[in-house]
């Protein structure tokens, strides 16, 4: 485990810091399920969260935002359309966008529409086990993940009971968060979001994900604290995210 | 009322822990107001839910469920042709399925649908007063009822104050819950998602839809007496749900 | 700032309790992410949402409803062609209808529409400076107010710091409110519901304008009071127009 004084945890803390002083605009394609806590979590962290998925505007929305995240966790021909149109312009305008792959596992086309989307740049991709193995063609072990990253030029966010982060040369390991987390829908989806926010602000990939994983684990955790159940906990960790200072961070994240 | 040592009241208890238990995966076909909250009160019972309503891989999801929920509240063609393609795996793959026709007494092109899959033989079928008259041209009286649960060969759940549970043999009705639970949108969606998860791990359909009453009924009554109002009865209810023990389940559970 | 004892300090407060007293049915075509936030706003104070934007049964629902809400904030074919179907019905039942221009500054195919719609005649529209600029032409100061009301023979409510209510010949400002309703997503959308639900029981428009502001800005003060953090505030404010009794309501209004 990384001590405080650790550079890269000092490092994790600037990152939340940049992203509450700038509030940068986050453009989301995200599914139905996950689009108001998104916007809420992001709204929490400090960021703008824009969520159209209309193909005539979402041009637009994309050249004025700093981040996109694009989650598949909803797989319908609208946001098929839109994804590739946000794309172009997030080519165009160099705009960093993060790949969320949800339960590409359990459906064929979805995986086959992920795997399209791995030309188009991303800067990071965030999934668990499974996803990674359906994307990957390999277990998730180190050395599939090194390879991944180093193929496809980005960070992998391999999230679990601890998650790993890999660009291929660099790997870290968060060992925060809170077994409530995976009661409450969504709250993954949430983290990518974050992810995605975090990139707006810093240019290190690699960096800016162990934050986000980071930053959700030590809020899951407090949350967890406050809570009696799944429900008060998907509110609080709300609040958690929001007053999260620089010096809890720093103390309780578990990088190494 | 069945006094807590009765059979029944045992029976609904043990349904509870077998879901627990077991962790069905549950697919909902629901509206879009009640996607989050219905994906939430899944993940505070323990059970699985996936919400896709994607034609193109909505068989997939069907044919790995336990159980299928089809709620009407959004009534667009999307939904309807991919409820139509998922009533037909759950035919073929054995999937048990539950409808739940929100508001039909409200639009005809609802009560038509909804009329129609009957033929597709639901297991159980949760509905209040004015739904009941709008599918079952009749007043919901207990001969309705009956009448109607033996010509379709299922199991009516009728809502309301005081809950109403036919097979067409056997009736039981419960009456637990808390005005509050009008106050929250999606609360009856829940509560057929519980029913539906209720048949994933129950073969006896009218055991499984009483104890989905008794187990969010008793919840809300707990909720209640820790909430200020709708907001924090919403999320107090997931956890009462999250924490219920099966102790206080037969305790409070008001079964006859 | 208006004293509790001054006349319109007291019709407020009475339309917030002609509201609770007659429920009035809502319905409302609105964005995706504040659909479900903005029933149970609606349920919260005492009104009965409906949120179809299905065109084949969308007739039905405004014909039966007591106002409309037209919130732009999702911009699809689907809810563009629900919207002109339920104008036309709203038009022809004489049911009082909210224009919410979400956005239409970040989107011009959104704002070339919301100009469209002015012509079917809402009685009030809630927007921001920026939202205003976008459709009026002019930026938002009081003669701006002032003229468009007057052109489009409509309410104009003006949300921000201080809201700003106009009919054209009446002026009111609105002090209420706390900085984390910014925090949290479709607040604003939510008010605009409760907007529409205070136009079906108060036939001056530019006095359910104002009480709207007033009660949600009361109901956020309070909250706030209890909250800590977007989170908790999020749920709190749900429970806070709940409870909003009249006295407090009149003590706590800033209306001038």
């Amino acid at each position: 485990m990384r001590s405080p004084e650790s550079p890269l945890i000092q490092a994790v803390a600037d990152v939340l810091s940049r992203a509450r002083g700038r509030r940068p605009r986050i453009h989301c394609i995200t599914n139905a399920v996950a689009q108001t806590y998104t916007a809420n979590m992001l709204l929490a962290l400090g960021a703008v969260p824009s969520m159209t998925i209309s193909v005539e505007e979402i041009g637009g929305f994309v050249a004025s935002a700093d981040a996109l995240l694009v989650n598949l966790g909803t797989f319908d021909p609208e946001r098929r359309e839109a994804t590739l149109t946000a794309l172009e312009i997030a080519g165009d305008e160099r705009v960093p966008w993060l790949l969320d792959p949800v339960f590409i596992d359990r459906s064929e086309p979805r995986a086959a529409f992920a795997k399209a989307l791995l030309s188009r740049e991303p800067v990071a991709i965030r999934l668990n086990r499974a996803e990674f193995a359906a994307i990957a063609g390999n277990e998730a072990d180190e050395a599939a993940l090194k390879q991944f990253a180093l193929e496809q030029l980005m960070v992998v966010g391999l999230t679990g009971e601890i998650d790993i982060v890999s660009d291929g040369a660099r790997q870290a390991s968060v060992a925060n968060g809170h077994a409530l987390m995976a009661r409450v829908t969504a709250m993954g989806c949430a983290g990518a979001a974050i992810n995605a926010a975090f990139l707006a602000v810093e240019d290190d990939a690699w960096l800016a994900t162990i934050a986000s994983l980071a930053v959700l684990g030590v809020a899951g955790e407090i949350a967890a604290a406050k809570s009696d159940g799944p429900g008060s906990f998907a509110t609080a960790i709300l609040d958690a995210v929001y007053a999260l200072d620089r010096a809890t961070l720093i103390q309780r994240a578990r990088v190494s």
